[in-house]
């Protein structure tokens, strides 16, 4: 039976997505999902509320709802609808109390929020996605020094989403380098790369995703030819293999995986929250 | 007493990471964080467990542990260690298995790996960031009709960070429109953007923190002035009411607030797991 699924919170409800996504990826269940950020007001939890009773009735199958909201009245609205509640931080604070000996002092916006202490991480990570642009796809190869990290791949091998995710979510300054079809009769690592390269890491992909993905942005075309995939493929592993740079294949992994493996193998700390 | 904590997952270790910090953000606790992703194998746990005891010995503070593994050899091997372990998702499993009568069957990498049933979304994500930076910051006002929002504003109030947000975690195909320092003689609302004006919103910052930021990319400009800054933000701030396009100020928000506040004024639906 299809559910229907509400991501509640007083804040992003980011926490509450990512915990919901991760408890519910554990059941075969079919579902259609409602995220409801910014439920500050009584009013506002009224109509979620009641959003989430008109469902039940119309569905017959009593909605899941995964919330977290610190002001005690607009949760306790959200609480006391028909939906099956879930509060996704409230269990792992009594314990948490305990251990650390200290009373729990809940403040809404506090996980995704801006405030005074997290002002210098935040603007590190906004002059981080600044950096990551300016450096992405081999515009400028000036300022490599600032780098953490250069992710080196042919066309379409997955190197902006990563370097931009690593920015975005990490905080670091990931420059990019694509190698093109002109660079493979005799395929070098470019000069300005070298001086870096413990931040060199390349990414690789199996020949018939490349194929697929050129084909959707040039159709037929030979830059999408399995031909011409298998021989940059080819050619830039050889070239990972000599120089001895450390490379991952992108075919079966999301951003969030590549992002996180590149950062685990290479050693950097995030900056974030 | 400063504390370490471990993320710690099979997988990518994001849902550790988001579920830890938003629990620990209710403490007045200082910590010094961890992240060891993709521990899957026996070995590798044993490593993680040896490197937690060897911490608390070092420190005499029990580190404490945020953890989502799903093979249950290598899981028990890190509820061994000395660590104070909590596993992020498993409190709300069983009652999640009451409510469905389904059992669960956990599978690693699930929630952000890419998998057979997620990969058309999941191209659908990487195609919105395509998109978003073809329509960076005006580079490009072709195509526009396919947008789901265009923001607008002056320079360095937040459009890019934003945008990209928006496509990388959500999908949202997000142009973005800067108003420079020529157009506010005469402030109009180019013409090219007249057609789409139900996908306008607006970015509005308080000056002093334009001002700041504008000189850290331009030290002691009239690009930065805080006189330059007002006039722009005046002129902007009517335009966008003459409009009647929705806008709001970044200046206390992260891009996770502004991205997720927006999306719930406009309507716009997620694409994303």
């Amino acid at each position: 039976m299809e559910r229907s699924v509400f991501f509640i919170s007083d804040g992003t409800a980011i926490t509450a997505e990512v915990v919901g996504h991760a408890v519910l990826s554990q059941f075969p269940v079919s579902t259609t999902s409602y995220t409801l950020p910014f439920v500050e007001s009584e009013a506002r939890a009224i109509a979620v509320s009641e959003q989430i009773n008109a469902l039940y009735k119309q569905s017959g199958a009593r909605p899941l709802v995964f919330y977290s909201i610190v002001s005690p009245v607009v949760r306790a609205i959200v609480e006391n609808s028909a939906g099956f509640c879930q509060d996704v931080v409230q269990a792992l604070v009594a314990p948490l109390q305990q251990e650390l000996g200290l009373a729990p002092d809940p403040v809404a916006h506090r996980t995704h929020g801006l405030t005074a202490t997290n002002l210098t991480k935040y603007d590190a990570r906004i002059a981080a996605i600044d950096y990551t642009l300016a450096h992405d796809d081999g515009i400028s190869l000036r300022n490599l020094d600032q780098a953490q990290i250069i992710l080196l791949g042919v066309s379409r091998c997955g190197k902006t989403p990563t370097s931009i995710y690593l920015a975005m979510q990490y905080g670091i300054r990931a420059a990019n380098y694509p190698f093109i079809a002109d660079d493979m009769d005799n395929l070098r690592l470019p000069a300005a790369l070298k001086p870096y390269h413990d931040k060199l890491f390349g990414l690789t992909i199996d020949p018939e995703r490349l194929a697929a993905i050129r084909d959707e942005r040039l159709n037929n075309s030979q830059y999408a030819s399995l031909r011409q995939c298998r021989l940059e493929i080819n050619e830039v592993q050889s070239l990972f293999r000599n120089h001895q740079i450390p490379f991952l294949n992108s075919t079966n992994h999301s951003v969030e995986e590549m992002a996180t493996k590149i950062m685990d193998l290479l050693g950097l700390n995030r900056r974030m929250y």
